[in-house]
């Protein structure tokens, strides 16, 4: 990829760190100004209130060369904007929702060996409880190496629990995974996952827009649950109490115009509740990855299976015929006219019934008389 | 309630033997002659071809005045539209369908204590598999219970499994039931639940088209479901395989202008398939009887309360309250400047937000700096 100017690089670093994201009004300056120029104007102070509020606090930090040289450190590099594999497309909806809680992230610190861009092309966010069961992350997993094994890649935010399953369901069909981190992408958090975060690194990416050596805090793991919805064509809640940071992403993920999407449990499981909850409020329910799939992929290409029936010996067969054949008892003959007063259907229907019950085996005929062949005799009425 | 003509009766007796259900046209023909003339005409077949065809082979059928008898001997009566228990609002959905498997009933034998038409006020049927699952026979009986203790009658089938979970359920809580059979009203279908069957004809209903001593047969089930659906305000569908009645009578209940609703389960089981399917259709999702009650209960009266979520101390913060809270270190304490860096808030926010976290317990303030009191400290981050 075509490398970025050193002074973006340090401006967008900076700007990271000044402003806590979402912040909306500071990224408006950049778009206006370039980001050197606004990062300039920060530094002086001299910028609308708004902004002024957003940065502040901070704005006389100058850590963004030590940030620089601590990511290169630790295999991170920051992606902006003006990089080849910035997702614009994807991130777009930031701007477009008008939500200021849904601000476009000003830069991104990225570990790993993939492509940005390219890994949010057909991506899906599987996102859930901490404190799931093993039926939820049972489920995760199904799902995330279903959806790895279709060429999508599964975003979540590395947290135990569904998160986790999530990712590592799609490692283990060899897919590539992005993990969106409320630390600084050089931290593991949790401190159990960062064999996992390696892992996620070597073939997919770990995302932040926090800087390097940054703590894990409440209203980030908020603000980062907007990126997880942002790069992904669709988010799939599965396992989420009433109150959740997945419903969090999920409502995220419906004010960025993105398919929101819950997975059912027992009713009897309080982790399901949330996810009930959305699909009582217009959440798709779905199953299985083939329909995520359908509802996240290319149109009229990514079609999920209908899932196989049992097939029944009397499949097919016409009202008339279903109750003529059901008319005949399981072990006894009968004759025409019998069967006529049984069904309540009239002789000559009867006789044409016959004619394709014989045909498909389901009855015989024997001495006048009609009976069923020793094999569908067992058959329970539905 | 006032008695019917015995020519009705007698008339509706036979007609109900010599047309097998779902027969339109020969219901037509009785709303335009009346049950009396309707049935000299089909006696002597002088009838339009349509009614020949649901007649002819049983028109000769001389067993009125044995049905009739044969019914008294066993508690059964035939409830009629001529009597004042017909149900004559809900059942004029099947003719308002217009679609003839969806034929009005003729008539009904009924058994039990139970006034028809008041069962039929606020019913809701819940149906399911056969094959069901200890968790859907669980489900089953918590919502015919719930429904039962909230003054709504439970509509089912009588069948093992769901069906016979649900009229437990309902009868659990001292609230009537209806069974609608697909054999004649003194039969047990099945034998087993023969004690089930004599305890819903104690406060409810046992109910069929068909005459004392008929057979159940496949057909019958099929036909029999439309009048499940048809005697309740909405239908639940308990655990249903993808093909198989219940999904049939959920049908019918979408044709009859019904409430269709569908309890999910683990997306695992095989059993909760067909209500998956459902619901991605347009199914509402239902976990409680509160739910069911609000779909087909009174306008504005019945509505199911919003489940509890828990609370955290932190419930109620805005958004920069919430990042000073999280800023501040769980067993260290910090002064209004360093917080001020760390959450990226300006100064004078930081000031007035630590007021209301005072205010509220969150954080104390010792020799110039602040923390956590001891017994906040262990939340986690969301």
């Amino acid at each position: 990829m075509s490398p970025v100017d050193r002074e973006i690089l340090r401006a967008r670093a900076y700007l990271l760190r000044v402003a806590e994201p979402p912040a909306w009004d500071t990224g408006v300056l950049v778009e206006q100004l370039g980001p050197v120029a606004a990062a300039d104007a920060i530094r002086r102070g001299d910028v609308p209130d708004a902004v002024a509020t957003q940065t502040r606090a901070r704005r006389a930090t100058t850590l963004a060369d030590d940030d620089l040289a601590a990511a290169a450190a630790a295999g991170v590099r920051l992606v902006v904007p003006e990089s080849p594999e910035w997702p614009h497309w994807p991130f777009s909806a930031f701007t477009v929702s008008g939500i200021e809680e849904l601000a476009p992230p000003l830069a991104l610190w990225v570990r790993g060996s993939g492509d940005l861009a390219e890994l949010c092309d057909r991506a899906v966010a599987i996102v859930g409880a901490r404190a799931a069961t093993g039926y939820g992350t049972h489920v995760a997993a199904e799902l995330g190496a279903g959806l790895a094994a279709g060429g999508q890649t599964v975003v979540s935010g590395a947290a135990i629990g569904i998160d986790g399953a999530a990712h590592r369901g799609a490692l283990s069909a060899g897919g590539p995974t992005v993990a969106a981190l409320a630390c600084g992408p050089d931290r593991a958090y949790p401190a159990s996952h960062a064999p996992l975060l390696e892992r996620i690194a070597t073939s997919g990416l770990v995302v932040s827009e926090y800087p390097p050596g940054a703590v894990p805090a409440r209203h980030r793991f908020l603000v980062r649950n907007r990126l997880i919805a942002g790069m992904s064509a669709g988010t799939v809640v599965v396992e989420a109490a009433r109150r959740s940071g997945a419903q969090r992403t999920a409502s995220d993920a419906g004010a960025l115009g993105r398919v929101l999407m819950a997975v059912p449990g027992p009713v009897t499981s309080a982790g399901s509740v949330g996810c009930h909850e959305l699909i009582r409020r217009g959440a798709l329910l779905v199953t299985r990855a083939e329909e995520v799939r359908e509802a996240t992929g290319r149109l009229g290409i990514d079609l999920a299976d209908e899932p196989e029936g049992p097939r029944r010996v009397t499949d097919g067969l016409d009202p008339v015929q279903l109750r003529v054949h059901d008319a005949l008892p399981a072990r006894a003959a009968r004759d025409t006219g019998w069967l006529a007063v049984e069904a309540g259907v009239p002789l000559d229907s009867v006789r044409s019934a016959l004619v394709e019950l014989e045909r498909r085996g389901l009855v015989e005929h024997r001495e006048g008389r009609w009976q069923r062949p020793a094999r569908t005799r067992d058959e329970q009425p539905v």
